[in-house]
């Protein structure tokens, strides 16, 4: 029983997560991390954390010394400026390059990985659709767009094509997958309308090109081959224009909220591992 | 409407407030400000934060350069350590020579004030009781009975009676209290038996002796007279062997949990103004 001039979710005893980043307000994390911490019975609660990119480097480190905070989650901009105060990073980071969550374990040392493609996979996986032997166009090489290819390139895909605006950003990303997967089959660009009809399995929208009011498509198709697979990175709108087309076109889709659910539960799993 | 994967009393938005401390699993805080704060439709909430005492002169700057951070309260043993960080401070933490509450005010400054003495007078307020021209005993003259002592001089009593086991510590907090209110009269020591009986309105037990499990009274006493009102700042048990005995002997009783109440609502008050 909680007295009435008491909240029932939050105490002395809570351990304590943070997002830290800049802008903060638009941030999902705390409703959702906080959620699935429930929906595993523990006593623990995400917090928004809003440290100005001048402040980053000597606070952070007075973060990690809190003793009741066990985690950390990394946002714009400070996925990559996070990699450097890790003790331990996992190999999809060393891949990327960046980290978007931080685990202290039990012997006080802080262990860092990087989940936006294994986000990814994990959402494909919910939905039963692996990634061997397919041939995967990955659009967009920024952050979520270099995780989800070096975690897509994991899975063994037959083909990886990799595309951004900007050429020499897709280059750098593709000598990345390279390094860290030297045996998959690699290609930069978008694939033609005729392979996208025929020679991709599955189309994964990591640029920003359709979010909130935007109308465009990431690609210029008006159709698409019912059985392509078709993700969006983008949580909001949940319908971006590419998956309203897939949806008319008879493709499966899978959204971006489904990403961010499979990133969440095993972001969770990596902080409660570190126990 | 809350998506079922999220929870719906934090978010990206949720405006942060933390109680720093060592140990920090035993506060009440975080439960109580957060209800608070939700009872006056804010979107806040409270959290612990376990500094070690070896790290708090780091730590301290990096929590107040938290952009979306935007009060702190202080307890165990960080209060008279906290007093040098803020740009100003109150006039009863100046008295006291300690602070529990820093709160960063719209043109980044932060202002700080110690509420334990306030809360006690406010508890009083809500129960229709005034100190002027009454003559009350303090027993305890540690934090939380310099606290009360000085605000309760600030209330213009007739005469306050000030006792610590540590006479030299009573002694200290006199010369403190005199500096802040030189008008009031002082004196030294527990009142006896006959004035308490005739000559004291008020007894406050700031003392931790009856916490927990300890079934000692703060005074050697077995009657009180029905016209005293009695406080214990001790907060469990709620019903301490001093509020029985005055129970028992038909004073009016003030427990732990309203002095409380009253300072959490004058602090909230002060977080608040600082908007």
């Amino acid at each position: 029983m909680t007295p009435e001039d008491e909240v029932d979710y939050i105490s002395g005893r809570t351990r304590l997560f943070g997002i830290v980043g800049h802008p903060i307000e638009q941030v999902r994390s705390p409703e959702m991390f906080t959620a699935e911490f429930r929906r595993r019975q523990r006593d623990a609660i995400l917090v928004p954390m809003h440290v100005l990119p001048e402040d980053f480097d000597a606070c952070l480190p007075s973060l990690m010394r809190l003793h009741n905070l066990d985690g950390l989650v990394f946002t714009i901009p400070f996925k990559a400026r996070a990699f450097g105060f890790a003790h331990n990073v996992g190999e999809q980071a060393r891949a990327v390059g960046a980290v978007n969550a931080m685990a202290r374990h039990a012997n006080g040392r802080w262990h860092a990985d990087i989940f936006d493609g294994i986000g990814c996979v994990e959402a494909f996986r919910r939905r039963g659709i692996g990634f061997a032997g397919r041939s995967v166009q990955v659009l967009g090489a920024g952050g979520a767009g270099s995780a989800i290819a070096v975690a897509v390139a994991g899975e063994r895909p037959r083909l990886l094509r990799l595309f951004d605006v900007d050429a020499a950003r897709a280059d750098a990303l593709a000598t990345r997958v390279a390094r860290a997967y030297p045996d998959v089959a690699l290609s930069l660009g978008v694939a033609s309308a005729a392979d996208i009809a025929g020679n991709v399995d599955i189309l994964i929208n990591a640029t920003p090109v359709g979010m909130l009011d935007d109308v465009r498509l990431p690609v210029a198709l008006d159709m698409l081959p019912p059985g392509l697979v078709v993700m969006d990175a983008i949580v909001k709108p949940e319908r971006t224009p590419l998956l309203a087309l897939a949806e008319q076109c008879g493709c499966t889709t899978i959204r971006g909220r489904e990403m961010m659910r499979g990133q969440i539960a095993r972001m969770v799993d990596f902080f409660l591992a570190a126990d």
